[in-house]
């Protein structure tokens, strides 16, 4: 807690395909000052990096200057922790192994450490959000993909290469939808937003149910359209969340039976569907688990806000460098 | 290192439903002295660990007496590292849940830790066997029936309650074949001793093929025979590993989906089938896995003796006691 006291700061930089978000937060988890630049203007890494800092510095000298920051964390795709780098990002404008942190750190001489975007995600659930207190849980990120960070005795896990948790690549149908990663199959195909619009247009196509979604062009639903449909008490909106849920059900109920862990914390926007896909989750959990595991895990919602997620999950991990 | 100098010995206690086998373990794993005693004769468990302790104490005293041993670990069916009970096990004769370690630590003066027999086994690889020096790995035994222990960041992986790590429960297909558990498609309903003999009479009912293993009586076939025969060139032998490998490898790639460990190390009967096993495991995985994690877990075969792996495994523990 001294620590705390003489460095009441942490920085978190969030990095997306389109945006890069910092924030300046402190040890309750409020940012109290934050900007963004967008991620795909800058071809060099170096240039990307000047940008960041010319904007970031100026918020940290204003809440007293670098000596108050006890780190900065980075929150990346394709992110590495071991290494603070970001290795051959698909999303990202600079290819190869980028060492990120290490760069940040000689620009701005503060600690830095760098993970994943899920990673950071169940760091900060773990430090400001639902899973506080907890040294067992797993978050799941539910968004365009499915991404997971996992806890274990206080501790993320990041395995032997700083790789581990792509839950979201977990297999669940063998010979599935295709995925963007080259298999069939998995956890994301259909459990992520793009996922539920993919069954929707299955859905459409197999059944002649009368549904609200048969207005829209298929080639345009969205999970939301979805959602609206659902609350709207249509059936086949409902049928989709029902399958969504079951699917995501199953294949946590095998997640447990490695981790056992206290909680499964969802995050996202199809976790904001609320009722509609956590019951159907709840249910397949409930039907598909192990009987020494019933009962025993809770399933959360994030309790994290939107806006503010990525840069506190990314900033959290600033609170862990040593 | 000093402790273990004033106290060089553990004590390992190996409980199956037949046989109890317990031995003093020096720091390289050497068994000096061991002996056992039939677990179904007492009835009652106070006269079980009464037994345990008459058989026990002389081989202690012999090697220097109770201040020479660091702690006890035992390996139980269903035991719980928590709280050092069996809970419920099944195939011992004492029912509910039993303070096992508490018996022993009382009867002895010992420092008693209890974990199940799969968690025993991978600390066992850890200190003595395949998995020195490592943080990052995962044990799988395969008996009877399919355990597991995970170790990550240097830890065992026990979850929330206890009993985290039961991958021998993850559903690799679904609406699969009947578990003794009571759900359908578990891992260890296919890559058991009992799996392999469960596929052998499927394949030789389901096709015409000749073998050498139609001479035997199909409700006597066993995983050996299967053995046996495939080292004959026997070709549906050899399409029984080839599957049994199959489903192996890709729950496999899975489940390093989740902890990217540096080994999974393979333990029992099965495994001792060599290549005939390894090959299509290894195969699978290469197939299955994300490219992310390719090329870049080993799989290993367990480096402890079979007949001092139980007790080694749980000796091991004894280690751990803090």
């Amino acid at each position: 807690m001294n620590s705390n006291m003489e460095k009441p700061y942490v920085v978190g930089i969030d990095i997306g395909g389109t945006n890069t978000v910092f924030g300046i937060v402190d040890a309750r988890g409020t940012i109290v000052a934050s900007s963004s630049i967008k991620t795909g203007a800058y071809a060099q890494v170096e240039e990307y990096v000047d940008e960041v800092c010319k904007n970031l510095l100026p918020l940290i000298v204003a809440n007293g200057g670098v000596d108050k920051v006890k780190g900065i964390g980075i929150g990346a795709p394709n992110g590495n922790f071991y290494s603070g780098t970001i290795e051959f990002a698909p999303n990202l404008p600079w290819k190869g192994v980028i060492p990120l942190a290490a760069m940040f750190e000689e620009r701005l001489g503060i600690p830095t450490a760098l993970t994943n975007d899920a990673n950071a995600a169940a760091i900060g659930e773990m430090t400001y959000g639902a899973a506080r207190g907890m040294k067992d849980f797993i978050m799941i990120t539910l968004g365009t993909g499915v991404g997971s960070g996992i806890v274990i005795n206080g501790q993320l896990v990041y395995g032997h290469d700083g790789f581990a948790g792509e839950l979201g690549h977990v297999i669940v149908r063998r010979d599935g939808r295709m995925c963007g990663c080259g298999r069939k199959g998995c956890l994301e195909t259909y459990c992520s937003a793009t996922g539920v619009t993919r069954s929707a247009r299955e859905f459409l196509t197999s059944s002649t149910e009368p549904s609200l979604l048969r207005a829209i062009p298929a080639e345009s639903i969205t999970s939301k359209d979805v959602y609206d449909a659902a609350v709207k008490g249509d059936k086949l909106a409902l049928d989709i969340f029902e399958f969504t849920g079951q699917v995501l059900g199953e294949a946590l109920a095998d997640f447990i039976a490695f981790s056992s862990p206290e909680a499964i914390v969802l995050f996202g926007g199809l976790a904001k569907s609320g009722e509609y896909i956590f019951k159907p989750i709840q249910k397949a959990i409930d039907e598909n688990i192990l009987t020494i595991y019933k009962g025993k895990t809770k399933l959360l919602m994030s309790e994290l806000k939107d806006a503010d997620a990525a840069v506190l999950g990314a900033s959290a991990l600033g609170w862990e460098i040593k």
